[in-house]
């Protein structure tokens, strides 16, 4: 065991403390990207409703945010001690999760809009792939190292539960070349996967 | 009991961890809704003055979120286990209150502005009451769910001042129509109401 | 002592957690005012360098949230059970606090531009008067409050501190009238006084 | 010792609190730096790419950041007792850590734009200069303090990486007149840098 690779004095805990704050802050900014129509607009109840695509990727966002960070602690909960590889694999994590207010309002603007509505689901599926890829790394790495108490986990369900979220990410990302709309739905329908319990044995 | 319906490792602790992100971040979003007078807008007093819209809503949603968190708390420190549908009925009522900033926005710009002021002064109460709702839902699922020890809190009557809650937004929404400044007073007296403590036996 | 004022559950964790959330995230904010100048403005150091009653008010306020934020521990951790008015006037400094980058940003944009610059002064000073009465409140309500132990907390020097802040609050918002630059001059005095250890008996 | 410079009831649990919120928030604002772009900036593609410099300098802010995080934290976990000037070197630490987003967006708005890079470059540089210095100083003063117990962290060796920051920092800023993208990669490879476990002996 190489000593030289542990973070003195970083507990499980501390990573918590700072991924709480980057979950839950990514979460509540997407609100911003939210518009208040100007009166130049025309119609006020038009105008709004116009947004719907903002108020869409607004949820699956928000709700995709919510679940990484249940299924985030589901994970640390059973990390005693933290080494450098699993901090840098969680900072890439949580660099891919802040980012997410970006893809959500280019999404949520360029919808419906032809051309670049393909290129902008694209690029939202481009961002929730890298996420679920971390992700995936990190319980791989936690699986491995016999350090960490991951015999109650039964790592390989939450790996196989993984996958299925980069094989519906990477095919949301061929479909909106196609369907910018198809290809939300898509990004949608991971988040209620993630939501319903995991099948008994 | 259904073991595959818990979620290993999720604690009342950690739920709130991320819960206080979302309240706090959404309370303190609030103020970017406060807009700095351009000097084309003339009169520099005169142009903060006519922002009084922009106020009034700042302040009863910054006191709202308060109290919802406040009511949070109460609930939470009851809660030993989070299982699923608990976390699921949580989400939905952070998707809410992350929310609040943009009915919020929509309201200090448009009271005071004819037609659509109705319709953001109830878009601003069906925000509430959809947060209402989560809410009384939460108390619901605790009450029902004999796993939680919920003898001390005495359910029925915070589900009582819940459905308070719910009737006085179900109203300010309907007066909206009709004045969005008197829906604005009823919401404000929500928070009023729930600021006070609960009525002795 | 009256049962039904406590609010079940509350312990002054909470409190602070949330309250630590507002403060940390309203002191972050305050960046957000930091304007990025276009290239229609001209010389690109010369704009940066018109910024700075921005980066003076930015400074001041950001010390200053983060010297209430430790006066507030100091309070709190002496603080064991919560009731509602405890809770009612914490949710008004925390309003306040919240409130700063407002004041911060008109400030910032109006200093040195003539009539409105002495509004803005005022202003700023009004919400930090605010802030400085909520928080003698909260002492004051702690130390006539028997249930809690204030013992050690000598709570007589503080709010002689407390009040030196409400005396300078004031004279920086009468000054404001003269000169905007001295009244934030004052404002920032403020905070350095603060940073000092008190005076040793 | 000097009991009237202690800060009564302030744990570093306490400051770590605050200091993780700064920490979270400044990295996850960040991203409102990124830009949507109008439809009046011609094909979506391009003007996508064409924001090549913003996405370089938020990844390279977001893992300095990170970073910074992780090092408070060894730092602080070895910390039992506050004092005023620690607090006050934290708060400046803070201070510039919550500035970050904003030399950011300069350098992300004004890479490749000829004259202005050289001082977004520098600007961004003497940024984290300023950062650098004060963790150095919070380093020298936990060292320094035989209150605290330091045995176990070595404080030679972290100072030595701290110098090593501030060398090339001091480089970055240097080279910033000579091109904006040579310095942006010094920035970057401080990151890696401190990515990397120390040597062992």
């Amino acid at each position: 065991m190489n000593r030289a690779s542990h973070t003195a004095g970083i507990t499980s805990n501390r990573v918590e403390a700072f991924s709480d704050g980057v979950f839950s802050i990514a979460a509540t900014l997407l609100v911003l990207q939210l518009h208040v129509p100007t009166q130049a607009e025309g119609d006020f109840g038009h105008a709004l409703l116009s947004q719907w695509p903002s108020y869409a990727s607004y949820v699956v966002s928000f709700m995709t945010i919510g679940i990484i960070w249940v299924n985030h602690h589901t994970l640390f909960a059973n990390v005693r001690r933290v080494d450098r590889p699993l901090l840098l694999i969680n900072l890439l994590l949580l660099l891919s999760v802040s980012t997410i207010p970006f893809p959500t309002a280019l999404l949520g603007r360029y919808i419906g809009e032809g051309e670049p509505s393909h290129l902008a689901a694209a690029i939202y599926g481009i961002v929730m792939l890298s996420m679920s890829l971390s992700f995936t790394a990190l319980w791989a790495r936690v699986s491995r190292d016999a350090r960490l108490d991951v015999a109650r986990l039964n790592p390989r369900r939450p790996v196989l539960r993984s996958l299925a979220g980069l094989v519906a990410y990477t095919l949301g990302i061929a479909l909106a070349f196609v369907s910018a709309e198809a290809s939300l739905v898509v990004y949608g329908s991971v988040a209620i996967f993630y939501l319903l319990p995991p099948v008994r044995e």
